[in-house]
């Protein structure tokens, strides 16, 4: 039985309050052992009949950053090209990714064909395994910026090529590419609410069958 | 900026470790105002673009409960079929829903086709609005398991006719069927790990490229 006290119950809502999308980092580098108790969020993460099918790569490499930029750069053009008017200046003016200057960049991926949990869970809905991979890296988001880091999710990618680009197994599907690393700033108001380009939803609707 | 204390990140991952899948529900009813605390987690997800894709019902009525139990009576009985032999014994032994006792029963979808957030971020991976789902629901599970809730999500379903029992919309998926109250037990380990179909592995692999 453990039970958590008032007091953590609004600090824990404090942390999601607090939690950003960064895409504006210092370079300071991330301490090794920092990093790994980050990564521990993943082995409490919940996962359909437990088949923990996350699989990590960490971006180190001059060549390999430079084709995920190249990705980036070029999926971001495209994006950019189906907006008109305001709302293309305004996409032009956002900044969507850290690639540049995240001293930590991880390809986070799902195996779907993983025999672990013997595909419990996943028969009917079998993107329960990236669901779970997503479960995964939202509790690594939370002890992230509980640490005082700052974590981004790239999705403006071509996300087969990336995959292709660094290597990872044809059965692998990319769930996002995350840039790591204190930020430049911290807010409580999310930057696409900051720019202007979309607000928060004033309350939440509950549909009663 | 908002730092976080030594003691709350520690007790943060204490939540990770005692958050668990539940299936075995007390029958105690969940006070209206500390659901609709729990549910606040929503509103400070991630979301591509600030898209806030998640559409929640909550399933209360008898007709429409009766509709879920057959639907996963169904779903698992040919999810059954498919093992063979000791799996197939160990399979039939695991209980794998609450949906016969959780007092709250939430379906959450995701709305494909918002313009909210005008298409950011989702160019390309689409799937990171159903993403999006999947985040909120895990900030939402913790809030749960931060008072003493437990949460259960059931994707053993035929998700398209599960959404048409409900009277979904056409452009929405099903992202889950959750159950919640009361658990029966507190339990710091996976009930699939407890009853033996799987562990969690021992170690987290770490590519580098």
């Amino acid at each position: 039985m453990r039970a958590f006290s008032r007091g953590f119950r609004d600090e824990l809502f404090e942390l999601m309050r607090w939690r950003r999308d960064v895409r504006r980092f210092q370079t300071a580098e991330v301490d090794g052992a920092l990093l790994a108790r980050c990564l521990d969020a993943f082995s409490l993460a919940p996962s359909v009949g437990l088949s923990e099918p996350w699989r990590i790569m960490r971006v180190d490499s001059h060549e390999a950053r430079l084709r995920v930029k190249q990705n980036f750069a070029e999926t971001n053009a495209d994006a950019l090209s189906r907006y008109d008017g305001k709302d293309a200046d305004s996409y032009a003016a956002l900044k969507l990714a850290g690639i540049d200057r995240a001293p930590v960049q991880l390809a986070i991926f799902c195996d779907d064909a993983t025999p672990k949990g013997k595909g419990l869970g996943a028969g009917t809905m079998p993107e329960m395994r990236r669901y779970s991979v997503v479960s995964a890296v939202t509790l690594f988001w939370l002890a992230c910026r509980a640490e005082g880091l700052g974590l981004g999710w790239v999705s403006i990618l071509d996300a087969p090529r990336l995959a292709r680009d660094l290597g990872a197994s044809t059965d692998w599907s990319l769930i996002g590419y995350f840039c790591l690393g204190y930020p430049e700033q911290e807010d409580d108001t999310p930057e696409l609410a900051r720019d202007g380009w979309e607000q928060r939803a004033s309350a939440l609707e509950i549909r009663q069958v």
